[in-house]
């Protein structure tokens, strides 16, 4: 564990230019770090906060090593970084978080197995590599259950969830991408999710445990605190400095779990960057997660995470970002974030708005319905 | 009153590149506006920003005609735009703060004399344009009294306090630089400030009542809320108010008052834009004055001004920046702004602290003798 402290006025590099990637450099920046950043897209939304941007294929070489050579300390916003790049990051710049965790996640087989080995839960699943596996694991774990890539694949994207027999020609379609895992389906109560931080010197803390709706498998609303006991909560922060501790954690990690009928927890996906259910964090929590990552890798003192204020996030996915242009009411008692992001498609995070009150079921419901009745909202 | 909407996605103009424009330009972003900003410094704070940097001096004619045309909105970090200027862009762009408020804070005996339309009160003074008429002040208000240049001069500069009269020949040098006001001096039981901002469309809010301590005349500490009755911090915030429609304010206003020893509150100064004793509102409160500036020449609802949670600002000047190198435990729960500024020179901010707890005689000690034992600390 390395006791580095970078200070205010070196350069970070940021793997990625998407949100996160800018949410972490505004952060750094107000800090007085300065930010560079690699991104396929030229004026990425980190690119526009950013003093340095390159833009070019996170797997290009040349620019891995630009990167680091105008870098004093290397991280990423999202995980499916080119593992040979992050092998020679590793040996050619200071990249506190290093490789280890990262490859664990990016593969849904191995993340099952450290979550296991870490003493957690999953729920029942089976590695499916042809179409027989898929056969016989449907036998074995009944359906309904979920067919996911073990690679690649987020917000919904490579995963089919097979309600009944006749689906399995459709979902065996995902074979194709390679090694697959069927999970078990299972009936939550609830969604939660806990980013949990660890620092450089291993300090480490979590920010509240988050209520999370998904529509269509992409996260809609986070809630917080959570609407359940404070037992489960704590329980659920607990697991997840346990998850810290065992992998090794620098930086953040999001832990996305499912609370079952019987109030046990199923760790159900792990990110180790900034995570969408933790955005709340920016206006409701004492420090954001974007400020906790930057303080975390930089060796920096951890800031407290206190909940200030209840609230709600709401993504703004596709042309529900022309939401605040026909009601900007609803920023009275509400922080918004635009991306930046240069085409609006469906389904794409182009922006959150986090309510800063109570969460009571009346409003969040006429929020939802705000949501849901536009035409091309996330009901589709 | 104008009810125009600019909505995210716009362009905001800001004449003038400092930490102010910085931390502005910083809320614009998160909110999805592009920001451009002229400013005499290459890579300003602001500039580091921002989308557009145009570096020009800010009476520079044709930088100000572009900041124009790229702009759908101009608006400003600090008060001596150059008149022209003004009356130019309000012809050719939209300023929604126009240039009326502006004018009348550009010079202070202006400035006592709309505080007094307004029904405020204001310290005795006096007008004086040579040394004689400096003899008769002195002699009408008596000594202690600070000489004041009209024009121009912040943060301790062009004024020079005169505590006896063997001093009036070295204070009459700031008659040199144009028109002065003699002050009297208030025996103040404490220095208070409140940040008043007002929408384009008339709605208004107010931050909490800070105490604010100085030393050589520069803004050292502000504690909020402000250590006084909460009927003293309503009166202010009220005063505030009064102020923010009489001058038909839009955007921010900072009434920096002295707290009389018979509890009187005098209107020391202000500045219609966002002020170094309303940093502290960036973490402890709902809304920071930069949002708050964003929504109200945007023309969106102004967001709550709710106190999160008690605290501390201390300003970082000179080479003071260097404290959290030396005890980087100080940020365990503080927050951190470095502006970016490029050449550490005496005395001029280069940051800022905020503490965010329940601000208590002894921690508020330890910190100011921690920043006063420095060697080169504010003491000198």
């Amino acid at each position: 564990m390395s006791k580095q402290i970078i200070y205010p006025g070196a350069v970070i590099g940021i793997i990625g230019g998407g949100q996160l990637g800018k949410m972490m450099a505004v952060s750094a920046k107000q800090m007085g770090y300065k930010v560079a950043v690699v991104d396929p897209v030229k004026d990425s939304p980190c690119g526009q906060v950013a003093d340095v941007e390159i833009t070019a294929h996170y797997n290009d070489r040349e620019a891995i090593r630009k990167l680091a050579e105008i870098s004093d300390i290397i991280t990423y916003e999202f995980e499916n970084i080119d593992y040979d790049a992050l092998h020679w990051l590793k040996d050619h710049a200071y990249l506190p978080q290093g490789s280890e965790l990262l490859l664990i996640t990016q593969n849904r087989e191995t993340e099952k197995k450290a979550i296991q080995s870490a003493g957690c839960e999953v729920a029942p699943y089976s590695i499916v590599k042809t179409k027989n596996e898929l056969k016989q694991a449907v036998q074995e774990l009944r359906l309904p259950a979920v067919l996911k890539t073990c690679r690649g694949g987020y917000d919904g994207k490579g995963q089919f969830v097979i309600k009944e027999e006749a689906q399995m020609e459709q979902a065996a379609a995902l074979l194709e991408h390679g090694t697959c895992i069927l999970e078990s389906w299972v009936s939550f109560k609830m969604e939660l999710s806990v980013i949990v931080v660890r620092s450089v010197n291993g300090e480490i803390s979590t920010f509240p445990t988050a209520e999370n709706i998904h529509h269509n498998n992409i996260l809609f609303q986070s809630i917080v605190p959570a609407r359940v006991e404070k037992g489960i909560q704590q329980k659920a922060a607990d697991l997840a400095v346990k998850l810290a501790d065992e992998l090794n954690l620098v930086g953040p990690l999001a832990v996305e779990m499912f609370l079952t009928e019987d109030g046990e927890l199923l760790v159900n996906e792990l990110a180790p960057r900034p995570h969408n259910s933790g955005h709340y964090t920016l206006d409701l929590c004492e420090t954001s997660q974007f400020e906790q990552h930057i303080r975390a890798v930089c060796g920096l003192p951890l800031g407290k995470t206190d909940l200030l204020k209840p609230g709600m996030m709401v993504n703004l996915l596709g042309d529900e970002v022309k939401l605040v242009e026909e009601d900007p009411e609803l920023l009275k008692e509400a922080k918004l974030y635009i991306y930046g992001k240069h085409e609006i498609k469906k389904g794409r995070k182009m922006g959150h708005i986090t309510f800063m009150k109570q969460p009571e079921d009346e409003w969040i419901q006429e929020i939802t319905n705000k949501w849901m009745n536009r035409d091309g909202g996330q009901a589709e």
